[in-house]
């Protein structure tokens, strides 16, 4: 899109193509690692969907983790339930609503793509901040039911049930599997009693 | 090694060189999954560190996949915990072997690497064979308190405690951590009462 005239932000001229760049190559990047694999995110591929050259792409972005983290910055808001109220309801409707992401955003893939470069800093704080958009949610719920290492246990339990076979199996649970999994944390925490405040 | 004098068994001569040729192949794919990542498993890397021409390794193993799927072969055993008979001390004890062998074996690769592959028949029959073995015991301790989708979903809960947190982040779970979702899964199995049999 075209600046409008009155445009005096600092995304003018120079920098504003510098921008678009960004965009055009940040989509094109996260287009190739969810419709084929982070393998496949190479500068040669993504120059060519972006319609941009692999000597612009090495300028702005030297190396592999680059691209991978520039995708990731184009992945825009994750899917989250629109919450009821009852915490059985929206504990599952958040599940399914992950479960959603991995089909229609293929998040299974953004997953594997983070976890190969994990050992990278840069990586890092990129999946960090989409962990925290994503499981948020999640953990906020289930802090009124549990606290302390059972509520790190229980978050990554339920977000294993929806992701890990997805990543292991290239399968997805069941609406059963996932309120069975529902069940067997807000059982317990019954048993368990009230967190303390 | 050279067979012995007596040596009778179909091993020998031609199907033995195959047959140790195979082996070497398997035990250096795996080691380029396991050391390096899945994107490395590629026919020219291979044959370099088994020390065989890239033609023989085309010849017998056309597609990457043959590669992958060689190298899962050779993994050989899975680690477990040896059983004492109490079934909270039994589910930490295998959740951490589990854990110890994304440490030593780089489990972690393995799943991320069969993964990558789902959606090829021949890596689905090798990954159900792996998982079988993997998860055999844990499922077998959840059945004598859970059951039905139940059961399934506390598979799939205590089996992502692990492989999740590796899987997405790189990361292993605390003892405190296990022990807790063996505590949440163990307390709800109790209020619920005993399986029917």
């Amino acid at each position: 899109m075209a600046p409008s005239p009155g445009d005096k932000s600092p995304g003018s001229g120079e920098d504003a193509r510098v921008a678009r760049t960004r965009a055009d190559v940040a989509r094109a990047a996260l287009e190739v690692l969810t419709d084929e694999r982070s393998d496949a995110v190479t500068h040669a591929r993504v120059a060519e969907l972006a319609g941009y050259s692999k000597t612009t792409l090495y300028t702005h972005w030297p190396s592999r983790v680059d691209l991978i983290a520039l995708a990731l910055d184009a992945l825009g808001e994750l899917p989250h339930h629109d919450q009821s109220g009852d915490i059985r309801t929206d504990l599952i409707g958040e599940l399914q609503a992950f479960r959603g992401g991995i089909t229609t955003m293929r998040l299974d893939r953004v997953l594997t793509g983070m976890a190969q470069w994990a050992s990278v800093e840069e990586m890092r704080e990129i999946r960090d901040k989409i962990n925290a958009s994503g499981q948020g949610p999640l953990r906020a719920m289930l802090a009124e039911v549990l606290n302390g290492v059972e509520l790190e246990a229980a978050v990554s339990m339920l977000t294993g049930v929806v992701a890990c076979p997805s990543i292991m199996f290239g399968t997805l649970p069941d609406d059963d599997v996932i309120a069975a999994s529902v069940d067997i944390v807000l059982r317990s925490a019954k048993r368990r009693g009230s967190p303390k405040p």
